[in-house]
């Protein structure tokens, strides 16, 4: 076996240690704050400790652990991801990132190598958002860019924000003290399952990201006419789910038109007081529309807003249009990616450039800071599922990469 | 006022005053054999006694009023409509033909006119089959097509029907005994709203009905592969919501091309696990297919079904196709349709001919007598919903063409 699948072996264990406490028997659940949360990152803290690292819990909750440059002035690189999850999750999405950065790490430590820069090696507490629907809380805080007014959002139960930091270890009074000010900075790197299907097909183990999409995300809703489906003639019919399934196929062709630069889906849809004896009198359905391009973005949205209109139009429907989200597209680093494609190069293998159509920790960091990613191949691009796997060979080629990407800072 | 709107008056009136009972404080909700539609249907009762019928609870519930003929070896002509609601339903649905018969025999009786048949007015205990998820219980106990075997069959809160039909003064183990042999029968009449548009629209207030529409009725899965919508290509999708799309459209579009015998309709539609960011894996969808002419139900059918088939492997997608439910066309009779065509004329009004999309009484009757209905316009063809409406000009012209049409027989 070589020293990379050794490591990777040790990493896919943890994983596996740390995919065994969650919030449920069955399955991977550790949402933010919850005691399989807190048992989980004290965990991960242990294996820190012992490769050396100085760890704190922040006022988010995030773990974060410190290899300090004896360097005067040094600035600070920050591995991370995050060790939340969805419910019912896979094992990978976070973990990986984090348990990959960790093993890095323990062999600088090891060796011991001397590096110019501070590294920390940070386990985002809150990335999903599922308790409290929110996104980035922990490297927000990390950011900066944590809004405060959160604090008395309330979870399913009815628990705020704010408890849950303080139950979680954290200070929710002290979250603008853990921000990383920018002149700080020198980077942000982030390994991840890449959570689609692209380098599971290319049979490649990594890819570099070159930006994470934008997204708008559109709630529809159409109104027609409710009717009996054996008594209205065909010619005297307002049928919203005929408008909606013209706009869903509207969606398609737009994004196939469109598909190096675009993804387009309709994922929900809705017939109000639906039965098969009643013509549809009214039809809610969703839009998600992603770009690395935010003019590209800016153009898609506009486009399949005046085809909706144009459709509702046509049929005498009503339609209501209502954007309910919108990010911007950021861009990767251009120094630090072409450090992560001379890793790639160097390590062996092609260079595969992706898009990311999932959002991540990096977009907050991004704004403050030079952030980068690797993709690491996953099972057919299934994730957010117990599916979820990633193979210990192109784990071991993640950190290979990771490791001379480091080095080359 | 004229006669036809004083007497349509008094139907109207008694329509309202049925229409307050009800299961609930808003809206109409009698389901078969509740307290409200027993306490409904002693009104009724007390109505036909004091207009001189002979009246009885038959042992499914029906109340049957009798005005006997002195003729020997006369036949029966049956009145008929129901008086259970669908829940929120409107006044008319069913009680309008109830209590129009009942204006039409009352001015007989009051006459006295002798007529050569004996004339029975039936309110059906249940044609919308809610409680039970049936069909024409009533009318289906009167053409001796009862199935004994819906007898265990359970309401929501698991009643069984006999139970029902015993608390409501029926008799589970008579239902035999009150059907009226073939040979007994003269015909079978029903005055009924349309439920549709077309009289409104026309602004004729009746029509005549030539055939009931035979149904297909379909339910179908499309399974493609969920995938998160921002990390899937466009090109490597398999969206079963797409698919499911381009089937709506084309019942819609083979619905249109031949909206003059048949109406198709996708009522319902499912997106399994539904969210905005995941690509649809799975949705479900209903197909009401209906038409007068067997021949061409039999081939919109197979029409369709071709086509979701060719939609499913063009798009690699599943299919399961499911017939859940399927009833032949009924042709309403020629001979009573002769004499109602002259009613109508004889009344001053243009004949409209009709399909009746929706199922009726009627049905079940027609495989064991002459069976025809007459349409009365209501507003905008809304039904089953608090709106329903049929305007007293209209219920006039309905009484004057029936109480016509009985004395032509």
């Amino acid at each position: 076996m070589t020293p990379y699948l050794s490591r990777a072996t040790q990493v896919l264990q943890r994983i596996n240690e740390l995919a065994a406490i969650s919030e449920d028997a069955d399955g991977v659940t550790r949402t933010f704050g919850t005691p399989a949360f807190v048992a989980g990152r004290d965990l991960v803290q242990s294996w820190m400790n012992d490769a050396g690292l100085t760890t704190r819990i922040d006022s988010i909750g995030n773990l974060r652990g410190r290899w300090p440059s004896t360097q005067p002035g040094a600035k600070t690189f920050v591995i991370a991801s995050h060790i939340d999850t969805v419910v019912n999750a896979g094992k990978f999405d976070g973990p990986l990132g984090v348990l990959l950065g960790l093993d890095v790490l323990e062999n600088l430590v090891r060796q011991p190598a001397a590096l110019p820069f501070h590294v920390e090696l940070i386990a985002f507490s809150d990335e999903e958002g599922v308790r409290f629907h929110t996104t980035y809380l922990g490297s927000k805080v990390l950011a900066g860019s944590f809004d405060t007014s959160w604090l008395s959002r309330t979870d399913a139960a009815g628990i705020p924000l704010a408890q849950a930091i303080a139950e979680a270890g954290g200070n929710p009074a002290q979250l603008a003290a853990d921000a990383l000010p920018a002149e700080e900075w020198l980077g942000y790197f982030e390994a991840h399952i890449e959570q689609g299907p692209v380098l599971w097909e290319s049979g490649q183990p990594v890819a570099l990201v070159t930006a994470i999409a934008g997204q708008q995300r559109v709630e529809l809703a159409w109104r027609g006419m409710a009717g009996h489906a054996g008594t209205v003639p065909m010619t005297m019919r307002q049928d919203a789910l005929a408008a909606a399934a013209e706009f869903v196929l509207t969606v398609e062709q737009f994004g196939r038109e469109h598909h190096e630069t675009i993804v387009a889906t309709v994922g929900k849809l809705q017939v109000t007081h639906a039965a098969s004896n009643v013509i549809p009198g009214e039809v809610t359905c969703s839009l998600d529309l992603r770009s690395a391009d935010a003019a590209r973005l800016a153009a898609a949205y506009e486009a399949l807003r005046e085809t909706a209109a144009a459709i509702a139009e046509r049929r005498t429907i009503g339609l209501t249009w209502n954007l309910v989200q919108h990010t911007a597209p950021v861009t990767c680093d251009a120094g630090l990616n072409q450090h992560l494609h001379q890793a790639i190069t160097g390590a062996g293998h092609e260079v595969v450039a992706l898009v990311s159509g999932a959002g991540h920790d990096a977009v907050p960091i991004s704004a403050v800071a030079p952030a980068t990613m690797l993709f690491v191949r996953c099972y057919k691009g299934i994730s957010h599922n117990p599916l979820e796997n990633a193979e210990v060979a192109d784990i071991a080629a993640a950190i290979a990469v990771s490791e001379r990407f480091l080095f080359s800072l």
